[in-house]
């Protein structure tokens, strides 16, 4: 049993919803917002109630934007236009960008082909990828190249295979590359991903 | 870099305040509340608010409550009221009460003595713990024993001493027992839990 606090209980219940966060890391949480100044709490609820209200989807890459039109980095003028990353989801372009390589422009699918989860390609923001293309290509910035940046499973395959027959022929279209990730020892490394390291080797 | 939405980065950075929650676990559950569908910010809100609101401390053992007046256990005619159990925080009453193993009253004494971190024994509920046993002693409900319940670290010896020289010839005071925990492999004890175990070793 708990303390019998109602409005605890079901601020531990709504906490414990979270990604990752059990019941005991719930309490805990609880407990902290309880313990610490009541400014926090309210810095809390307003920003949960900001990102509510004030963050819509871009209209053109489909990221999370506060700007009334296009996010800041598709009315970014200094960006490559004429190559396209294709993400998954917003918080994938937050990685892309970290690695600094890619000075291009993305477009977010919101999701992935999955007809275990009743995903299909409809579901997703493909329509309007081939929309920015053949608009693009009447324009001087013409998309030269289109990145598939999907998430190294059944279902980003599924979805780099669908696009790719899409739009071949169109332009040229690449998969971010499968292989042994920076630092590891290729002692604790899975036969699939070893597998795929050794299809994609390159001349050195 | 992030994605420069303002409102989702103040969102992360308030969620990274949370204990055990970094930067990147505040990110994920940050992306995974835009995501998620517009009720469960709004539930998660207003479980903010009401937590605020509505919970404050009970008069007589200062854990949590709603109630107007004292808490559902000291209001509970069935507890026995002779005997209290000294905790450090009301989180703590939930784990006593699940052990299943008392059935007195509490007293939160809202931390634990340390001069590091500059809290005196004033800033403590123990004058009022003191008070509670002074006003039991004109009632037939005369406090018999107090247990104390803190944790087994520096903060809690220091306590658990301050409160016995405090309360000695009074009541009886006793201490819960530190020793090896249920279930544990006695090769995984550090010394001065074992230390404590063969001094508080039990006749059988």
């Amino acid at each position: 049993m708990s303390l019998r606090v109602p409005s605890l209980d079901r601020l531990v219940s709504e906490l414990s919803k979270l990604p990752g966060i059990g019941e005991k890391t719930a309490q805990r949480l609880a407990f902290y917002i309880l313990r610490a100044d009541s400014s926090f709490s309210s810095r809390l609820q307003e920003a949960l109630f900001d990102v509510r209200e004030r963050i819509h989807s871009c209209p053109t890459c489909f990221s999370y934007t506060e700007n009334d039109d296009e996010c800041d980095i598709c009315s970014d003028l200094h960006r490559d236009s004429t190559s396209i990353c294709v993400v998954e989801d917003p918080s994938d372009i937050n990685r892309v960008e970290n690695s600094g390589a890619f000075r291009g422009i993305y477009h977010v699918l919101q999701g992935a082909i999955s007809p275990l989860d009743g995903i299909q390609p409809e579901d997703l923001r493909i329509k309007e990828l081939l929309a920015r293309i053949e608009l693009s290509e009447s324009s001087e910035n013409k998309v030269k190249e289109v990145i598939l940046a999907l998430d190294a499973d059944l279902e980003g395959d599924t979805t780099a295979l669908y696009i790719s027959k899409l739009l071949s022929g169109r332009v040229r279209i690449t998969r971010i590359a499968h292989g042994v990730p920076f630092g590891t020892d290729i002692d604790y490394i899975d036969k699939r991903t070893l597998g795929r390291a050794l299809e994609n080797r390159v001349e050195i």
